[in-house]
C-alpha cells in the first residue's frame, strides 16, 4: 500500500489517521505536540512534517486554521518541503480561499499535487469513516487520492478546482450556522408561545425539515445543551468570518453570515468560549427574555 | 356521513373540497365568487358561509388572509351564524395568533368548537390528500375531526391551543422563508465562484441537508425559476409580517425575518408581484451582480 | 381672539394647551381623565371633544396613537360631530400615514379644514414654546394656522399634504432612533477600548456631529441615563413601526429601523417598559458584555 | 523650525505637507512616485523614507492603508530605521489598532515616541489648515507635537493612547458611514411619498440634526452627488472593516457597520468603484424602486 503522511492529529486528525492505518497504508504522522502519535498505533512519529512527507506519495492535513496549515504546508520543515516531485498533498482543513490558492499555486510550482478536500462530519462521523468529502483539484490528482478518500468517508462530492472546494465548505458552515439561527429564533417564539420545543421540532423534522443537520442542530436548540462543544464557538466565528471574507472577495454580501457572526460574538463577549457553536443559540434567547440555558443548573 | 360546510375555493381550498366529497362526506360550499362551486362535483353550493354550516357537523374554512376570514367567519352571514352548538369550525387558513385568539373565544362563547388546522403542503400536495395537518384546540375537538382530517392529509402534528396551532404555521412559513434566504446567499456566491448551482445543491441536498423544503426551494433559486408563482410573494410577506407581529407580541425579536421582509419588499419594488415567493432570491441575485433571472429565457 | 379646542392633556398636551391660553387663545379643553383639565387654568372644560369642538374657529389634537386619535376625531362624540364648517382640525399628534390620509378624506366630506402639524421637541420644548412643527395641507388652511402655531413654536416647516407631513413625523423619529443605535455601538466599543465615553463624546459634537440630537441622546447614552423616560421606549417602537409600516406602503425597505425595532422588542423583553427610548443602548451594552446600565445605581 | 519628514503625499499628505512648509518647518518629503514631491515647493525630496527620517524630529506619515503604512514605516528603508533616539513619528493614518499597536511597540523599543494622530476632514480642510486631529501616546510626547498639529488642523483632541486615537478615527469614519445609510433610507422614503428632498434636508438640518456631517452628505445623497468621488467606496469599505476588526478583537458586535458594509458590497458588484462612499445611498435607492442616481444623465 502507498505510504500516507498524516499531519495534524487534532479531533477530526486522529480518527481520520487511525483509519488510514486500518485501511493498510504506511502512514507516518506529525502533530505540534509529538505525544499525540501514540495515539495513532501502527503509524510512525515524525519529527516535522518535511520528514513525514519525505518520500511518501501522498500527504494529507487536518489542522485548526490558516496559520497553521500555511506553517505546516509552506514552512521551511513543512510539507512542500517533504514531498517528491508527483506526489499529491490533500489539503482537509478548512481554510480562505486566498490561502487555498497560494498552496494549489505554490504546490504547482515544485511540480507536487495539490488537492482541497474538505470534510463535513464531526469527530463521530469521522471515526466511523461516514465523512463527505468535497475534493477539488486537477481531475487526475482527485482520481489518484480515490483509495485515501474511501478510508476516510461515505461519499466524495467533486466541486471543481482547490479554492472551488474550499469554498463550498465555508459555504456549508455558513449554512449550518444559518440553520441553528434559524431555529433559534423558531424555538425561542415557540416556547414563549408555550409550545413544547422538542414537539415542535419533530414537527418539523417529520415534515418539511427532515434533514440531518436540522435534527442535530435542532435537538442541540431545544435542548439548549452547548456543553460540552463538538465544534466550539470560535472556531465557528473564524468559518463565518472566512465565508465573509470570500464573499468580500467576490463582491457578494451576505447578511445572514453577518447576522450569526454577530450573534456568536455577542456569545464570545459573554464568555462562552466553551459553547459549542450552536450556543450562539443562547444569545438568541436572552434578546427574548428566556435564560440563556434552560435551568436548573 | 357528516355533513361538512367548506368554505373557500381557492387554490388550496378547491382539492381539499373535493377530497372530502371523495371521501364520502355530505359537502356544501361557498365562495366569494360563486361560479367556483361547479368546480367540486358532487357538493351543493351556498349562497352565504351561514347557509353553507347550517345544520353541519363540521365546517373547514380556507380563506387568503385575514380579513377574508373575519368576514366568512364572524360576518352576519359568517359560519358562526350557520353553525350550530356542538358543531366545530375548523380554520385551516394561515392566519394572526390574534384573529385565531378572537376566533376561538367567539366560537366558545356560542357553544361551538374551534380547531385550528393550518396546513403545510402545495396545491399539488393538497390534491394528492398529502398535507400536513397541525391542529390546535381542545383534545376532544381534535379527536372528532380525525375523519375529516384522514380525508385531507398525510400526517397529524396536533400542536396544543388554536393560537398555538396557529402560530406553529406561522413559523413554518419563516423557517421556509428563511431557507430561501439561505440558499439565495449560498448559491449567489457558489455562482460568482463558477461552481454549478446543481451540482453544488446536490452535494447540499446528499449530504446534511436532505430536506424536501432545501430540494424543492433550493431547485427554483438554482435554476432562477420564479415563474409561474407556487406561492406569491405577496402573500409570503403577509405571512412574514404575521410570524414578525407574532414575535412583537411575546417579546421575541426575529432578525432574519425582517431580513427575509425586506428581501420581499425590495422584490415588490421591483414590481415582481407575480414572482413566486422564493423569487426574492432575485434580490439576493442583483445585490451580488449577478442578473435577477440568469438568461436567456 | 379666535376660540380653540384643545384635545389630549398629556405631557405634550399640557403645556401647548397652557401656551394657546397665553397666547389670548379662548380654549376649551377635553382630555379623558377629564380631571387634568383644572391644570389649564383659563381653559373651560368640555365633556367631549365634540363638546370642545362645537362652535370653535380650531381644533387642536395632541393624543398618543392611532386608536385614541381615531376615537377623538371620528368617533360619535368626536371632533368631526362638533366642529362647524370651515373650522380647522390642526392634528399633532403622531399617527400613520394611513390614520392622516382617512382624517383628512373624513374632514374634506364634510367641509372641515385638516391640517397636519406634528412637531418635534420633548415636553420642556412645548413648555417653553420651542416646538418644531411641520405642517402639511392645503396652503391656505395652513395659512389660517398662523397664530396657532406661533403660540406653540419656534419654527415652521410646511411639508405638502397632511399625509406627507405625517410621514416627515415618522422620518424625523426613525432617524433620532438611528442616531441612538449609531451612537450606542460607538459608545459600547469605545468603552470597552478604555475611553472615557464623555470625553469622545466631545470630539464627535465639537467636530462633525455637532447637532442637537447628537448632544442630547449621546449625553443619556454616555451616562446610560435611561430613566425616568423623556419618550418611553413602548412609544418609541410604535413610531418605529409607523416608519415601518409607510416603507412597506411605498415599497421601501428600511433596514436600520428594523434594526432598532428588534433592539427595542429586546429591551421590553428584559422588562425595561420604564427606561426612555434611548435605553435600548442598554441591548447593546450586554451584546458587547457591558452591564445595561453603568452602576453603582 | 525643526525638521519633518513627512511620509505620503497622496491627496490628503500632500496640502498637509505644503502647510508644515508654510509654516517654517524644514520639511523633507518621500512618496512612493517620486515626481509627487516637486508638488511640495520648498521641501527636499528623499529616496526612502528613512533618508527623510534620518536627523528629523518628527517624521509624519499620511498613507493609504495598513500595508504601505507597514512597508514604509517598519521596512528596512522605514521610518523607524531612519529616525534618531527621541524623535517622534506622528502616525496620521487611519489604520488597524492591530498595526497601531505594533507601531507603538516596534518604535517605544527604539527609543523613537510614536503619536497615532488620525484626522477628520477632506482634502479641502487639510488645504486649509480646518483638519480636527485626535493624538494618541505619551503626554508628553503628544505635547512636543503641538507646533505641528497648529500647522495642519483647526483643533486638538487628545484621546489616550495611540490605538485608543486610531479606534476613535475607526468610530468616527463608522458614524459617518451610519449617517449615510441613515440618510439614505429616510430619504428614499421621503422621495416615493413625493417629498422635495432638498427641503426635506433642510427641515432636518434646521432643526435636530443641524451637524456638519448631515448637511454635507445629506446634500451628497440628495442630489444623488456621488461623482467625483471624495473619499472612493473601496477606502470606506476598508475603513467599516477595520472597525468591524477591532469590534471582533474587542467583543463588541456591531451589527450597524454590517450593514454598512453590505451596502457597500453591493455598490461595488454594480461596478461603482468611482463612486464616493456616499454613493452606496445609491443601493439604498434601488432597493426601493429608485434610480440610483437620479436622471437625465
Amino acid at each position: 500500500m502507498p505510504s500516507v503522511a498524516f499531519i495534524g492529529l487534532g479531533s477530526m486528525g486522529l480518527p481520520m489517521a487511525r483509519n488510514l492505518v486500518q485501511a493498510g497504508f504506511d502512514v507516518r504522522v506529525w502533530n505540534r505536540t509529538a505525544a499525540k502519535a501514540r495515539d495513532v498505533p501502527g503509524a510512525r512519529p515524525a519529527p516535522t512534517p518535511a520528514a513525514a512527507a519525505d518520500g511518501a506519495e501522498f500527504a494529507v492535513s487536518m489542522l485548526a486554521d490558516d496559520a497553521a496549515v500555511e506553517a505546516a504546508a509552506l514552512g521551511p520543515d513543512g510539507i512542500l518541503a517533504g514531498l517528491r516531485k508527483g506526489a499529491i498533498h490533500v489539503g482537509a482543513s478548512t481554510v480562505s480561499i486566498a490561502l487555498c490558492r497560494r498552496l494549489a499555486d505554490a504546490h504547482a510550482a515544485r511540480g507536487v499535487g495539490y488537492v482541497a478536500a474538505p470534510v463535513f462530519g464531526r469527530p463521530d462521523a469521522a471515526a466511523a469513516k461516514q465523512l463527505w468529502i468535497v475534493p477539488g483539484g486537477a481531475p487526475a490528482d482527485v482520481e489518484r487520492c480515490s483509495a485515501v478518500f474511501a478510508a476516510l468517508g461515505q461519499g466524495l462530492f467533486p466541486m471543481g478546482s482547490a479554492p472551488q472546494a474550499s469554498l463550498v465548505k465555508l459555504l456549508g458552515n455558513f449554512m449550518i450556522a444559518s440553520t441553528i439561527e434559524m431555529l433559534g429564533e423558531s424555538l425561542a417564539l415557540a416556547e414563549k408561545a408555550g409550545l413544547d420545543p422538542s414537539r415542535f421540532l419533530g414537527m418539523l423534522t417529520g415534515t418539511l425539515f427532515g434533514a440531518p443537520v436540522i435534527k442535530r442542530y435542532g435537538q442541540l436548540v431545544a435542548d439548549t445543551a452547548f456543553e460540552p462543544a463538538g465544534f466550539q464557538l470560535a472556531l465557528g466565528l473564524k468559518d463565518v468570518n472566512l465565508a465573509l471574507g470570500a464573499g468580500e472577495e467576490l463582491r457578494v454580501p451576505l447578511p445572514l453570515a453577518s447576522l450569526v457572526r454577530e450573534r456568536m460574538l455577542t456569545a464570545l463577549a459573554q464568555g462562552r468560549e466553551r459553547f459549542d457553536w450552536s450556543g450562539f443559540a443562547s444569545v438568541i434567547r436572552e434578546a427574548a427574555g428566556l435564560e440563556p440555558v434552560r435551568g436548573p443548573r
